[in-house]
């Protein structure tokens, strides 16, 4: 299955609504083994169970996937990710229904599979709680991360209605546990009615550098992603992106929407920008709750694209490295 | 808010969609006091963080009063349930998303609560689980209860994926703790492919007994009422509905839909009977999963209807009663 | 565009989304002088405004139109109406969107045009309050008529919160007026929970014929039909239906859906049955609250096939009139 | 009920999905003695009997309330609307099904109320109409008012298809009546095709200042909000905000939407602006649609944040002159 | 991938949203050396270019795959199909979007290859005319079979609009090309205005026996299996399952939804008896049009359900076979 | 039908939801004759036989004429395009459903059959393939035209999925056959994947001008359209909208919706724009895939507010010449 040559060979000719269901047409695999010498693996977290309001992100992977288009030239940025890095779609970590310690467990194992055999994992929530074991994995093996997080959340809570494992509170938990940097941590898009100042002075007393979503309309994303870069710095960086930083115009479909959010034209050249910057060791789309099929789920396909960002901008890093080595 | 005499008072007249949101437009109440004297109280339990499937229950208990009809004689049991009985809204459980444990908790004393004051609960789910507590609270009081069951499914599991506290395994925990005695427990409308022998041969050895979809489709729903009801016995006996046990053509809104269901004028008419001849000490209807708003959720509707038939079976009973005793 | 023979010529062979859209193809006019020689004209009420709960069937005409099949033999009949009769779609009445009266007056004339040139009038509705137009433009010039009823409510309140013109009391104030005669009037499938028995009192005194859901499930739609059919006897019948009386999973699109109600099986065979049996002088399909496009819109469509089935029935009564004179 | 301190007691600790419905959690209360003390009461207006196309607003007032977020600081304004004031949900007017004329009478009684005992009033349409009884009810209190007005219509015209009481004409009825002074009365948003010279002309000879969309699109909102606010000037000013003013992307649920809208980072900027900014004597939020449930519902859910921004903006004016007098 | 013992091994514990995609979880592959050993080999036919009035099938393998359940018991047959049969997911035929003679080929070309290989082929439509390839592709290699047809339509007309390569064709063109033999051949469900008397004279010069709705209803669903397994006789069977069969409160999701249709109650249990009892030699189940996310598609469900039956009815038939043998 | 005056007739003020289906309300007709002195014919292409992703499109033209809302004077632009232009819906092109190439012969007759007799076709499709047929009928008559096309895709495919006749190729088609001018032909919003560099080369070498995404982005939507209008230089200009322009937040009912796209602001001002200045001789719509019903389905409504704008800049440039010659 694996392409021993540099380059991924091209995939398969075939309608999107055809033939095995893989992120972007990519190959399926789930053993070990086949991770070696691949550049991104895909990895599906479907799980729920931990979210405050309306749920569903269960049922995002497949639909992120089911959203997908086929492998091509990326129109602005010249690069076709998937002739430049070595794709697989890596499946789904075992998830447990109505058990979510045991599904996070479950999580941080695949991402620790992904990262030890070399690929970048690029994982597919699942709610926002699921970015605290894929993390977790990564640091455990790399250190502290650096975080770029596209929210209209902080998720910085201790506790949301008294739980502490919640979607509410994953990047609380990840600075307090060490495996984020505070002074690293960017947040763009922040808006709304939470969290309140005791969790405010938390963030400042780490460091974290908040983006408001009045910072994006008055300073510009441009701006605001060069802000965002700066304080990530040098060093391993994750992303995260929750769609509901989006304006529920451009991403319906997730389960605390809030409306005065950013656009698509913005978010995506946001993420491929970072991707193509900062030095990623790892990324994730979270916060889709599907209803329609394939691309009629306009959310899943947002976020599907989102991914396609964060795939294209590593192609360009590694395009540009190819070319600067040259 | 409590009328003193014996008929309740008619309700305002106001159309469905306005006014405080509640069901058949009974009053509101969440003060213990205000049980005193109600013969019926309608509680609502939203939560799903047990189900293994889809989620939404939660929105159910407001799509269910949303979708009420106002008040008004049976057209063919000919008794207003709502001039029979003092019927009042007492609200919703203090459920705490993402903890099933403390959600489970608040909804034991709850229903305990309205049992202690003398009302019998009626319960609007939220997933299967939530008949846990309910019969519990109910239990811990009275004793053993009998139960006739509505579903597609046994929910009689000990474990699903490995999980213990699930909607699939509520009966297992209710007759293994004492608090449904298996010899006083029928199911109805059982179909599909869960669960295997094991669970059977586990229900056989309670004395549990099953009538099938397809006992439904050769007896007929009036035969395998009267069987269940002799099942039962005398004794007081709490009756649980699943939706799904409908064919997804009436009850297309609910996790985990199962073809070759009930159709709504049988079980419509089933719920009636048993609230009208069994002893009843509870009710729930559980499993709704809305998306449309007041009466456009057909599964909402029908929920709510099933209810409506509770008290309507109840309001037979006290009316049988009060003609007998005259 | 009249056929000046007998039987009305074959429609173009076109699929059913494109073209003019009119009810199944049939020619569209709207000028008097049309109407000489058609022997049915479809006419549509677009208006809802008299409605007491969800509103919208005034997108009903257009949709039901929208969900047509092409004309064709209708397999269990044998008969193809659109070949033994001539059908004219004659557009929709001239309503006025929050004006009832004014509306009113506009249904009233353009039924009264068609029944002045001939034609017998099948109007789309709207809410059902269009009936009292319809049938007092027949009676003002036919007499009072008899009057077969498919509902889930009887429609003849005197008010409904204290409104008098009103969807719910159309049935009331056409035999209060003297256009139906009570004592050839057959409701058949009323359930749920209005109205109460003061208006149940009102029906007895004069004469109205109740078949309830109940009566359904118990003796059978044939013989309930059968019973209509002798209580409305001979002389001009109107026959109306609201698609309310099917169970909302045949039906989920209507204002005020009421679960545990007919079947379309049940439902299409009984329009055709009285179609072709009673000596009908107008007909109606009302409270269709279409949401999707064309036949995805299944309420719309088993209204449609509702009109195909009177219009059926009349093809047979034709057909076999004309046997029985040859 | 009501805190007698001057800041509002917190709301309780609950999921936005359980408990008893009302807006932002806010206590319910529905008797006159209640308003007392009160900064702010939340009156809901569910009706749509004067729509000249797609019904359902009568949904509207529950459907934001089930939008509701719980309270908290707004992240931009750095003030929680819920701790600065005392905000009441006063459940909706006594509307009456099919009589419009009842409904605006029991509209503006409720309206009367509030205004009498002291709060605020902030109204939940309900269609466009109901702003003619809002405003007359504060109008014959306090004299003429100014009003700021979002929309993509006028609302002006002296009929709608021949009638006078429509939700197309509350803004000529209102000018008309001497409760809106014309010369203090800015328009926002107007596009699309209607209405005509004959209304412009009318508007202009009244003062009426009207920003058309191009003119947000050129200007932008900033400088527009400023032109209106000073064409408003001081003395008492209402607030109405016809959702349709939002692109359909960000509110496709009203009943008569115009592609070529503003965007909700703009909207809801300058919805707060202005309550920051004005003398506000009322405010409403008028002609949203709903479909689906909850958050789900994003039309439903930008327009419970346009109300949060009216409260955050009064919140701030409220905090600022506390500021000022210390 | 194989599994060298009689029976195929337990399929992995997983929650159905999650994992690769498969039918029931089966194990996924594309290679023919991978057929060896199996006993039925699931095969996808996404395509709808030869429909007449709504697309969309192409998405319905897919959606049929999402829509399964696990494996496990049917509580009827008291058979476990995955248990007793080895089953595999072939994948997706080749199809190609608007080419429908080289998608055509693809599906005979991938039919074939199953059944040279040894296992029995169910097929996932795709619209009706897929039937012509695969039963092609049996009927070249295992001569004439009988057909066993349920659908609201024929499928037998020489054109459709005078396009002879239509959903409503294959039956006219697989009994003329002789690979059906119409002396074998049953059609259950018939209903709707189409085709007309020529189809109907040309069904009976070939013996085809037709089963109306009107059967279905008045003789009961088993006297009418009875007579089409009576029909089909002995020697090869392929069975077709059109979704429109169902009334569509059963199967909304279909592009030619005709109502007064089966129930699933009958539906399932007719083709679990068929399979059970006639020499299968293929299936498929055709005209599913998806719109919603896993079970909420409730006619993708039924689909899949149809399909279990059918490996019921299989795994009846070598249950008893081996019983039998014993 | 035809008014013999310069001005056309006021339309019958109706609402939009009745009377005869036709685009604005405009006159209905579909002989020849009917054409004369008209200067904007309305023709619908409902067809999508060719399209490689999701299809429905051929639902599109009702859809797009139920959306309408009736005529008035543009509020920015001052003019009512229905009073200055004679525009009468001319009906559908007689497509065959399975037949792509009787369809796109229908559709060449009937956009020659308006050029014939002067009018200037506007098209509603259909999928993008529709445009060749449109085009072809234009150039064969007026030689080769510029184009101006609004699309996420080039659509200038040799062949997709080895198809040469494709909605993904009518663009390439056009060119080869010398009907486009290439280097007049001027392309808008393109964003994506598709398609690769040999399309581009090919674009280049016969000086199509390609305006991305990322341009309009860049340079404003104003000096994007200044040097499309220079490309296209004078002579005749056929105008071509494929709504998947617009980011799916503003028109989600699409076949391959891409993310990223344009607002509906920009695209509407851009189409009047472009209609008032270039020598436009047809437009088309296309690419429009409806779900809901009249203005409820935004993607039509913003596809009928595109053509609306090609309707007002033509009304613009003709009162513009009017007052020039005046």
């Amino acid at each position: 299955m694996i392409d021993p040559q540099r380059r991924w060979r091209p995939l398969p000719d075939k309608p999107d609504y055809a033939g095995f269901l893989s992120f972007g047409g990519a190959p399926l695999a789930q053993d070990p083994e086949h991770l070696a010498g691949v550049d991104v693996a895909i990895v599906g977290a479907p799980t729920d169970d931990l979210v405050s309001d309306r749920p569903g992100t269960r049922f995002a992977p497949r639909a992120i996937r089911a959203a997908s288009c086929s492998p091509g030239p990326h129109l602005e940025a010249g690069v076709d990710a998937f002739a430049e890095l070595r794709i697989l779609d890596y499946g789904d970590a075992p998830v447990v229904p109505a058990d979510p310690v045991r599904t996070h467990d479950a999580i941080r194992r695949i991402v620790g599979e992904v990262v030890d055999a070399g690929p970048l994992p690029v994982v597919l929530g699942g709610d926002h709680s699921i970015t605290e074991p894929c993390i977790a994995a990564i640091a455990e093996r790399r250190g502290a991360v650096g975080l770029i997080h596209f929210d209209t959340h902080t998720d910085t809570g201790r506790e949301v209605f008294g739980v502490e494992h919640s979607h509410g509170t994953p990047m609380f938990r990840l600075v307090d546990a060490g495996h984020v940097a505070g002074n690293r941590y960017a947040q763009i898009g922040l808006r709304g009615y939470w969290p309140g100042p005791a969790e405010f002075e938390w963030q400042q007393s780490h460091g974290i550098a908040s983006f408001f979503m009045h910072d994006v309309r008055d300073l510009g994303i441009r701006e605001v992603v060069e802000r965002a870069l700066a304080h990530a710095g040098s060093g391993p960086v994750y992303l995260t992106v929750d769609v509901d930083v989006l304006d529920p115009a451009y991403a319906p479909g997730t389960g605390t929407p809030e409306p005065g959010g950013m656009t698509s034209v913005d978010l995506l050249w946001a993420v491929r920008e970072i991707a193509a910057r900062a030095e990623l060791v790892g990324a994730d789309v979270v916060e889709v709750l599907p209803q329609a099929v394939g691309s009629a789920d306009i959310t899943a396909l947002v976020a599907e694209r989102a991914v396609r960002e964060v795939l294209t901008g590593l192609a360009l890093r590694r395009s540009h490295a190819r070319t600067a080595s040259a």
